[in-house]
């Protein structure tokens, strides 16, 4: 049972009631998702969420509870009328959704996705769409460049202590989806089939106070005998790695290194696994780390195999917040007719209209992007937006979470090279034209607002 | 029905396996939360979470669905034994909980709780109460930053759609404990307690795209006519304060303004309400406001009554992840005696053994804090630390939401002014002393770790 309903703003319930006591309710509306602008340290946004969304607006509905709950509101309660109330007990999500597919990389002004559906049920997903795509796609696309950086070697999520419980399911998903091979998540492993795996804590070592470090390896190894990654850092790191592999010998999988010098204890540690001949063991590193560490890592020429990645993946302190948002582009109006419109506040001015996004290839890499109406048609480009929900009902089969997985890592190999390398800001930004339709369709409804404000 | 068991790490579970295979399970074990030191902009911390966390321990278990998931683990199968299953099965906390009341002001190296259980028990809730603190601890000390920078003026938590939509409910909760007056969010309001309110969006006014502004405030007060607040920046700001004034006559309890100089559009609204004979109306600002914008709008003169805070309460960009962490501090040892234990390794080394805070007022305002053994007493010092669940029973009623938040505000109160000024680094920061007894345990404790290593 979903309970996602009151996920959201007053606001967003209050404008429903509006809606429905101006006698609005069954107006169509066009509303899409997009950013205005990237973070600096962000030259590409790879999109995530989008099976979480379908899901949750197929399932939309309040629940007894809480519409008495909402009914208990003296803000609420002027509009809260009968009809109201049998509104919200029937209300689900009837409209339509295109989207791009998941993992889809996309650009600044670019629509994320699209709803279409009656006024009060675009309006009453605003914020819950929100949260969703800031949240999922600002993980992804830090996985991602994470992962740029690192290479052909996994990185693993490992950043559940770092942000909310639940939140930190939903980022293993998306650091997943941004090309992640695993996470340390185990809900992330059972709700969403996302791989999971982990090494052992300080915690296991300290435990064996009496016994010592190597006794603790032993019991470890003994627990798991299929390629144990120990913790060799807890009191002395190198000689942690001899301890391990003298408890674990050959069914040693690896040691995970998570504090100091990674560069010269990596260097150390994969010495002595290799004089050790345990050649196929792992050094594994964690503490901190993100795409600029793991570049000076290399620069510094340590040998480290996997990463594991906490803070950095979940909470992004490089760009801590992503800022899509949600705006109305077409509504009909009361003759019947749908109107194209836009907001003309300072710094926030939207393109009008229901659009589509046209994506132009070059040599299989992205050659550049046009945001078009979605009444154009461009040929030898591809539409980016495909319909997820048409009437309530599903228009097509979500792929698999792998799949969505393997389309976000081709998608940002199909980048242009400077975009992926890394750095903290970006000379050129990727190529988005605003279509000459869609342009002169902004002039006339900018132009209307005007007149509508005399 | 609550889901907790599996939002947590991997090695939660594997070592909690491991101490099952290896005869540890009955061990007691002591841990404590805490952080080894604060962002340079937050000179202390406001303690949130637990009334979450407490709920959490309480419930905590396996549901038959969640031990099947970790049987179909390869990774964990050596250890998952038809006795372990039946372990997972009938674990519940069986353990004490002592923490600070929630809201209570803290510092580094101060454990804000202390689990003490059995050894498997005291492993598996780390991850899951990190989360916790981390997140609703960041909040809740952010939002008492803001609401000191905005000093009588409510301020009112708007960030739902900036974080995780589960994060949001709880981002909210915490924000209400720091100081804030309310949020945006329903469910927070439904769950929690805390008070919603909300205004009207872009999208309302854009809605009634052919009737124009004026018109849709006038539906929008017809529909909320106790003191509704317009958002007046879809298209002119002032111009839309004068059609909010029109629309809504006294009836008008605000105008919201998100964009522009706030500062010149603010006062431009209140000398225009003003004008109106409507002195009562409030001028509401939000748009990516924190405690240095509110600042800076105060020393421009700028004429706002009410605050409304998204990305930086919930995101806090400035100090975007908490470092919180959980420690083994002591353990029975195979001798029944319990053992004193500390990590040495390279910046992360820890404080051994039980602990307790001891705070000393001077003239009602925090004159400095002393972290001891939980054995040592202290004369006209408060201990910090008091027990919430004894023998995983509750030991004390947890406190009513806003008292929480009454606590909070009267811990920020009592801090050292200095503390409390606005700034993005401290010069000095609080005094936090170690007892010498826990000194003197330190370097034995030390001292032993280097004989096992040897």
């Amino acid at each position: 049972m979903t309970r996602d309903a009151l996920l959201t703003d007053r606001y967003e319930l209050a404008m429903l009631l509006g809606y429905l006591r101006a006698g609005m309710a069954g107006r169509r509306a066009t509303c899409e998702l997009f950013v205005r602008r990237l973070p600096a340290s962000r030259p590409f946004l790879v999109t995530a969420g989008l099976e979480r969304i379908v899901k949750k607006l197929l399932d939309l509905r309040f629940h007894d509870d809480e519409i008495e709950w909402l009914a208990s509101q003296p803000a609420l309660a002027a509009a809260f009328t009968p009809e109201a109330r049998r509104y919200l007990r029937e209300l689900r999500f009837r409209g339509d959704l295109w989207a791009m597919p998941e993992g889809t990389v996309a650009f600044p002004d670019e629509p994320l996705l699209r709803v279409e559906a009656a006024l009060p049920e675009a309006q009453l997903v605003e914020t819950l769409l929100l949260s969703i795509v800031n949240h999922d796609a600002r993980v992804a696309t830090k996985a991602a460049r994470v992962a740029l950086a690192a290479g052909a070697r996994p990185c693993f999520e490992f950043g559940a202590r770092r942000t909310h419980e639940e939140a930190a399911v939903d980022a293993a998903r998306a650091a997943y989806v941004g090309g992640f091979a695993g996470t340390s998540n185990e809900e992330a492993g059972r709700r969403w089939g996302v791989p999971v795996s982990g090494t052992c804590a300080h915690m296991w070592v300290l435990s064996f106070a009496e016994e010592g470090e190597e006794a603790s390896f032993r019991a470890y190894a003994e627990a798991f005998p299929g390629g144990t990654t120990l913790l060799v850092d807890t009191y002395d790191t190198l000689r942690g790695v001899e301890r391990a592999v003298a408890a674990a010998g050959p069914a040693l999988g690896g040691v995970r290194l998570d504090s100091g010098d990674l560069a010269a204890l990596s260097v150390g540690a994969r010495a002595r696994l290799d004089a050790a001949g345990l050649g196929h063991a792992k050094v594994v590193a964690s503490g901190d780390l993100n795409e600029y560490k793991i570049r000076a890592l290399d620069a510094r020429g340590a040998k480290i195999d996997v990463f594991g990645v906490g803070t950095d993946v979940v909470a992004t302190p490089d760009a801590p917040a992503l800022g899509a948002v949600y705006k109305l582009v077409e509504v009909e109006s009361a003759s019947g007719a749908p109107r194209p419109v836009a907001k003309r506040s300072e710094g926030k001015a939207t393109w009008p209209g229901a659009k589509q996004v046209f994506r132009t290839r070059r040599g299989g890499r992205f050659a550049g992007d046009e945001v078009a109406l979605a009444s154009e048609r461009r040929e030898g480009a591809e539409p980016l937006l495909v319909k997820w929900i048409e009437g309530g009902k599903p228009a097509r089969a979500l792929p698999a979470l792998a799949a969505v997985r393997e389309h976000a890592m081709a998608e940002v190999a199909a980048l242009p090279e400077e975009l992926k390398a890394i750095a903290e800001r970006y000379e050129n930004s990727y190529p988005v034209r605003i279509s000459p339709a869609l342009r002169e369709l902004a002039e006339h409804a900018w132009a209307e607002k005007v007149e509508v404000m005399s």
